[in-house]
């Protein structure tokens, strides 16, 4: 029996087929495979290319389970199964991305997730199953912590700080690059050069998508030792702990698997002088960070065959699929 | 010698013409009459009826001061100044809405003040003029504590309630019915009907353009009592106070003239259990609301002429604008 596993996300899709024992035959890319972000023929035919690509030894697949965001919708399930149709798979399963997380971290089927990039979404895992879900409403109604948000006040602190509210930052130059700003001839420091700059980074800023805001977020990383950078930072690590706490009860103890670039790249990867001011993503429980929910998928798929995956399953399967699967962007 | 004063706003545009000596001759009105807003055609036009309407007895005018919003482009005032040409003016000036709102309030050439509407501005006045501004960078960039701000928070804290994250909130009603959302056949309090209530919320919110959260500001006004309402309008408050601090100088003392509808009908006229827990705008100093900037255009238009407005003279020309002028929408 051949499996096929996908995580289908906003940016790109990943795909591994494995044995219903958990080796792995093959790995695929595509572009995103989400419907919201993609549409929904788009995103099947991503699905679709990334499928195909896995199976490009094995040539068939029996079940395939796609790990996806948001809204799992008839249509779309219609549409992936035409897609995957064409390499034997019979039966198509779509899943959540928090669940998938959850299973690329960790064989328990108890603990937390904690998705935080340009969004924030939190989940408490219960026998394997998702059984709360807080957060993932947006940059406009959520996200507090996420990409957005922190993108949202390197840019207000940017411009409060030409402004003369606050005192000078590290984020400034770093911002003004980053929205192509520049003062010409006049003096950057002085008065008319920053009402010039501030002109331009609020023009910048209202001509893009809000949501391109989340692109300013790593420059929050990139100067730990600024006081303005610092206190943003330590506000989202805030803002992320919780929203773990919003589904964590007392009774429930297991990991808390983490991903998204503002927690994994960010965060978690923050040097010591800022680590310690920062508020840990799950109190005292063990944190396992992780790229994708591509191993979860895989998990998901194994037991969507009946298998019980064990840790030492887990374990070859998650290093196979590490070692098959590029880095992700 | 007849003057033309004028206050081009978003929504709407109020004119006034007066006697060299503060007597008003005639009332008129428009639509908007900003060029953020309208476009510069459109928004001349509106002031070009506006001024009609108001020399409607007097025929003609020799000075227009046009109190507005934004950038102050030539263009804009070359088209203003052709429509007014026409009723014999012969020299236009655009002031600021600051200024104007200010001089509204308050015969002192010195002072503070402050509007919070759909945005926050606030502003020092040192010897008639703004000495400092700080605020005005739009919803995206700024604005803390004004009508967007409240609204997103109004509209966040129900899909916590919906959700579960807190408990229930009175607000939760009247934002459903703000923004057309049943639960159909669903118990609106289960938890199919609360589910689906939040897909409504968050896909009516995202379907409009997102500075129409502001449209849901003044229901945390409405439910003074509820405890999630009151955190919401007690650190609008406070955002606004810290805004007005930001341009307060302690050695410069006057009263702080504030306008636009959260604090003139919201803070400003919060019931008495309200009252008691929101921070002051100006902390102990004096505070008075005005509707708009039209006082305080046709105070800077004398001025413009030489004239020295003095107690008396504002008082006479503030009373006969405001019986002259119905109520702003």
């Amino acid at each position: 029996m051949t499996l096929l596993a996908l995580d289908a996300g906003g940016t790109s899709t990943r795909a591994v087929a494995v044995t219903g024992a958990g080796e792995v035959l093959g790995y695929g890319r595509g572009p995103a495979g989400n419907p919201t972000a993609a549409g929904i023929v788009p995103a099947a035919d991503a699905i679709g290319g990334a499928a195909g690509a896995a199976l490009a030894v094995a040539g068939s697949a029996d079940v395939a389970v796609v790990a996806m965001a948001g809204e799992q919708t008839e249509t779309f399930r219609e549409e992936v199964t035409a897609r995957l149709a064409a390499y034997g798979v019979r039966r198509v399963v779509l899943d959540h991305d928090l669940l998938a997380l959850f299973c690329s971290g960790t064989p328990s089927p108890d603990g937390y997730a904690l998705i935080a990039g340009t969004g924030t979404v939190a989940a408490r895992v219960v026998d394997g199953e998702l059984d709360r879900v807080v957060g993932g409403r947006g940059w406009l109604l959520g996200d507090a912590g996420g990409g957005f948000w922190i993108g949202r006040e390197v840019a207000r602190a940017v411009v409060a700080a030409l402004d003369g509210q606050t005192g000078p930052t590290a984020l400034t130059p770093l911002v003004l690059d980053a929205l192509g700003v520049g003062t010409g001839s006049a003096d950057p420091d002085g008065a008319a050069g920053r009402a010039s700059a501030i002109r331009q980074v609020v023009s910048a800023v209202y001509a893009r998508r809000p949501v391109a805001l989340a692109e300013l977020a790593p420059l929050a990383f990139a100067v730990p030792d600024d006081p303005t950078a610092r206190a943003i930072v330590v506000a989202a690590s805030r803002a992320l702990a919780d929203l773990v706490d919003a589904v964590r009860v007392p009774e429930l103890e297991g990991p808390v698997v983490v991903g998204g670039s503002v927690v994994v790249r960010g965060i978690l990867a923050a040097p010591a002088s800022l680590a310690r001011d920062l508020v840990p993503p799950a109190g005292g429980a063990p944190v396992v960070a992780v790229p994708d929910g591509l191993v979860g998928a895989a998990v998901l798929a194994l037991r969507h065959t009946g298998a019980t995956v064990d840790a030492a399953t887990f374990v070859r399967l998650r290093d196979q699929v590490l070692a098959a699967a590029p880095a992700p962007v």
